[in-house]
């Protein structure tokens, strides 16, 4: 059996309009999804209204509230990062669709907002148009926001055109960094800062060796021929920068670690305290994502670059495409103690 | 492009001689991963020797060390269980293959042992086989040690020859609960005592869609027809108890929820307060995870039963097969506790 051949067989069958995936329906997964985050005992949370979005009421001394979004199928982004020492709300899409204006405006006064709320999120079209839409009838009914919108794909556009770039893994760094600042009782305006500056001292970068099944065709969602792999595509299957045949991570790992170290030299920010992350984009082993990351730490280790922070695991997923992403923060005084600050959530957790 | 015929695809090419997985050779795997396990910044262990085993040395307190172990390609699982307020050790085979002797002597012997050592892992003949000539080594130079065997997966064997089933994802909250166990200073009976009840009250069961990729051959594991899937199968995949068509969570999990809670009944332990883990076998989506999460809880609510735990992840994988394992641990007043006591691994992290 080969997994595409499971998943497109779509015969008529009691209750299984898909049978790639365990879920009832394309239409009803991201509610099926959000009863799964509800059901974690160690995460608490709770939904708002009717919408596929969740907020955590408790990051009591915070002036400044966050809140996140994007489309469902990257899980555990965005619902699962939201708790203590995370985002104060988040909201997500059907499949691969960006929120609702007024599912994302919902929690926005549902997490009330003492000088303002940041919307934080990936840099994607139909993001930036909603998330837009949000603002502009928060600030009617009297609630300040601002936006951040995560740019770190370094394969998306090029570095003096950073703010073109997709947002992928690197999203994880970004929020954990922007909601450790939001504890620590700083302005709005500061959090903003902080914000803004670990967005630019994130880079990351993805290879793919099989598109994800779409979940409404049930066919991959780019063709990829058997034997290669691309690097850079997006976390929805966006073209990326490069195929080549394929290469285990041995030989892989230092060519893409070679361009993430390139483009922050390019921007004038080389990389001297590194925080890594190694994420699965679904279907690739934990075996192998450990197998990547002792790769990466080999290279760190043969440039000279100290590592403070490195973690393995699936934080930005694309529905069960095998591949994985690279995402590296440059670290300074400021920012290496907010991402080491505690925090609990259902994606990523420090004690 | 299908993740079978790439897998297969195993022309020669400059050291790719796994097409499937990103790791160099079937056989270098293992050392790839634990090069992986020693990068990772939040997981304080260091290596034994020359072998795939590491040990946190820290657990001060205890008079009863754990040392715990089985097959590679079920990451996190093993090496990713050790650290504060988990076990002392861990070894890990080549993929799908028992740890030698050798290796499991070396750990107990750096774990050291004010009373004795406790050997965890799951009841597969070639871990009992290896696990037993190590303890009769540890023996004859004076280390004490016993044996739990976890034997949580129903489907392996009747209730009434639970001594026979395999161990699969319940493995995680046994190891957990005879940690903390071991964390209150208790002695060494005590620790096995309390070891042998968490390993009596889990159950775990079974549902894969697709077999996971050999590492060696790049051919599935085991034949599965389209759109069919199997309950029962093991982590190797070993013959389960049912085929059958294709179902989505909704109507799957609460079969496999009733086959549970009967074989509690079964052993005169009705299922009254209850842990819960929800476990990827590797490339069913965090998506499908959260959907199953759902349903297993909407089950034990409408059977009125408490859940008091209830988590997600990939916990023991079997490389890249599709499909979870349901595990339930019956909670009483001495094991509660100790399933909620702090840890810190790369598996499980309890804050």
């Amino acid at each position: 059996m080969t997994r595409n051949e499971a998943g497109c067989k779509n015969e008529p069958h009691a209750g299984t309009p898909n049978m790639r995936y365990f879920i009832s329906h394309p239409e009803t997964a991201a509610e099926e999804a959000l009863a799964g985050i509800l059901s974690l005992t160690n995460v608490p949370v709770r939904r708002v209204d009717q919408h596929s979005a969740v907020v955590y009421g408790e990051n009591s001394k915070r002036k400044t509230k966050i809140v996140i979004g994007g489309g469902s199928g990257h899980e555990p982004l965005f619902l699962g990062l939201v708790g203590p020492g995370l985002a104060d709300g988040a909201v997500a899409g059907q499949v691969f669709a960006a929120p609702t204006p007024d599912a994302i405006l919902a929690v926005v006064q549902e997490v009330g907002a003492p000088e303002g709320v940041l919307l934080v999120y990936g840099n994607y079209s139909g993001d930036v148009l909603n998330f837009g839409v949000a603002a502009d009838d928060a600030a009617k009914i009297g609630v300040k926001t601002a936006e951040i919108r995560v740019h770190d794909d370094i394969a998306s556009a090029s570095a003096s055109e950073m703010e073109d770039r997709r947002g992928i893994s690197g999203d994880i760094f970004v929020i954990k960094v922007i909601s450790a600042a939001a504890d620590l009782g700083m302005p709005f305006r500061e959090v903003l800062r902080v914000g803004e500056k670990i967005n630019f001292q994130t880079r990351s970068l993805g290879v793919a060796s099989q598109a994800a099944t779409s979940i409404d065709t049930c066919r991959p969602m780019f063709e990829l021929p058997d034997g290669e792999m691309e690097i850079g595509m997006g976390l929805h299957g966006e073209m990326g920068v490069q195929r080549s045949s394929y290469e285990p991570a041995k030989s892989i790992v230092p060519r893409m670690m070679e361009m993430l170290l390139a483009d922050f030299e390019q921007s004038k920010l080389p990389l001297s305290r590194a925080a890594i992350m190694i994420n699965g984009l679904g279907s690739t082993t934990v075996l192998e994502l450990l197998v990547i990351s002792g790769f990466v730490r080999n290279f760190l280790d043969r440039h000279s670059i100290p590592v403070v922070h490195q973690v393995v695991g699936e934080f930005a997923t694309s529905l069960d495409m095998a591949g994985f992403s690279i995402s590296i923060s440059q670290l300074d005084e400021e920012l290496e103690p907010l991402l080491f600050a505690k925090c609990q959530s259902f994606c990523y957790t420090k004690r």
